[in-house]
């Protein structure tokens, strides 16, 4: 059953294609009655995504808004895939600085350097978000991007999940996927806006989501240009440049989408200022949060985590009625790799 | 003539999408040998790119690119669009300072507003380009995103070019409308890489040049996220954020794409570190310098221009074999308004 509702599924995203239907395809899928988001259940979070995209997009309908201003961001760790125990840009950052320890041996000293060489996560996540990506940063400098890019994919091509023991990209969230899918079909543009990374993202993504690398906004470090032996190289400097998180997400949307957004998906009070931006759109818009309520299939945390945490957010979306994912009851599975095959 | 052709121009752009190709159509359009870029004289400028895109589109041939890597990036003024007798975002922060002027007294008698308010343009030339974008950015500042969006409108909708008298994007160059086009049907993503102010050119670019708010890189002032009221707004600040010029080209092309591009159009020194970031790609690339050689339909400057000096890119460009257009030779049309009808 399973495979028929996929492959049906990507049936949808052709028909939306008008050019390629034709009316024997037509009458075949009627039938069936696809649904192009099996992985949710029936029910009010479903209902109100599918009610909200038929809405803007149906001509002549109050909500209806122009292709050119479908604009989707998804905030990406627990958002789009697992941000536990610890943001998996961490673990990679971790991996990292252990590589690197050699070059550096005031690491051994400093913290929160030190708490990493020992793994001793406790200390390490009692710096905060800011500790967390000041380690981050600096432990991806030093290289050309080109470089830095095939460290990424050598680091998840052979690094595994501690709980899942899976490629942490196996841990991308089915019905988002689909959601992504089940968006771009009715014509939005897709965007990621992430507190991670920006490099850390763009060599996967457009792989694991369908969003290409120019349509990713996060954080980022600094970097120049340079000319070496008359080969151009962009090299990474140990020096941030832009934190993607809270009021900086609006503030990246505004420089890098330039458009305000009609839909906002994310799962932490991080996201708050992005759905607020959104929900100030003069077209009808869509807030959307993801609330981990699944010890069993993934993690239940949310007001007192220190990893996206979602405490403000509930609240504000409580008040003004946004959408809130319930996982352990909308979805039926969570990642790819428990599908029934 | 001119019509028959343009018609033809939009029909290739269709004929693209292949599931819209009839047998029908396909005969016709094949007797006619349809010109995508018929403001171009034939030669050798014209052959090149041609000869370029038809390698890297064709499967099986041996510089054949994925459509995903085909990046072209181009840079604005005097690229896309005029910047004779300076800058167009010169003319309109000059305009909006002049507007704002009682607000700030303090600019009668500080240098560069003070030239400003005079109209002394050699006083306010000498400060240079960095003055120059200094003038822009301070003049663009203490509004809403949103505010600022509409004072460029009104802006285009009114003002108009001194030697021309036509509305400044107008002034825009029929045969890079047609490049543009001619890319895009042959699965390229084009980009604007431009020193100009990134939120002066996404008000109209999209519906001049066919390029998205998201596909526009330049220079900015920096922002920042407010809540009015319950009302979510970004605010624009009197400060440099980035200077999307020389070096700073690959550097926000690395930022905002994050993707190498395999074919950079630019006119000017400032663009030279795009061309040879370009020219560095291991895809076979394309790079392009646009030279002002027509003082009649246009203007003729090149090695002494204080604006677009195009000097050490001409000696690149002979050196690397890179492909100089000679606008008085390469292009039988300059504006569309110059169009026969």
């Amino acid at each position: 059953m399973r495979k028929i509702a996929l492959v049906l599924s990507f049936l949808v995203v052709l028909s939306s294609c008008k050019s390629e239907v034709n009316p024997e395809t037509t009458a075949q899928t009627a039938d069936v009655k696809m649904d192009p988001l099996p992985s949710w259940n029936e029910g009010e979070t479903k209902n109100a995504i599918m009610a909200y995209v038929k809405g803007v997009t149906t001509e002549g309908d109050a909500n209806f808004i122009p292709e050119m201003d479908r604009v989707a961001t998804f905030d990406n760790d627990g958002n789009l895939w697992s941000e536990q125990p610890a943001y998996f840009q961490l673990f990679f950052a971790m991996d990292r600085i252990k590589a690197l320890a050699d070059e550096h041996p005031e690491w051994k000293t400093t913290q929160p350097y030190k708490s990493v060489l020992e793994d001793d996560m406790s200390t390490l996540m009692s710096y905060g978000e800011h500790g967390l990506l000041e380690i981050v940063m600096a432990s991806h400098a030093g290289n050309t991007v080109t470089e830095f890019e095939q460290i990424v994919k050598d680091w998840l091509a052979t690094a595994k999940h501690p709980r899942f023991n899976q490629p942490y990209n196996a841990l991308v969230y089915q019905p988002m996927l689909e959601l992504l899918d089940y968006l771009r079909a009715n014509g939005f543009k897709t965007f990621i806006v992430s507190g991670g990374g920006i490099e850390f993202m763009r060599p996967w993504v457009e792989e694991v989501y369908g969003i290409p690398k120019d349509q990713v906004v996060g954080s980022s470090i600094k970097t120049t240009f340079q000319m070496n032996n008359g080969k151009a190289e962009i090299v990474r400097l140990a020096e941030l440049d832009f934190i993607d998180d809270k009021e900086g997400k609006p503030v990246g949307i505004n420089k890098f989408i330039g458009r305000k957004p009609v839909f906002a998906s994310g799962n932490s009070d991080g996201d708050l200022q992005m759905l607020q931006y959104t929900d100030s759109n003069s077209y009808e818009s869509f807030q959307l949060y993801l609330h981990h309520t699944d010890a069993e299939r993934e993690w239940a945390y949310d007001r007192d985590s220190h990893i996206g945490r979602l405490d403000k957010g509930l609240d504000e979306a409580n008040e003004k009625g946004w959408t809130v994912i319930d996982m352990q009851k909308d979805w039926n599975v969570v990642y790819p790799f428990q599908l029934n095959k």
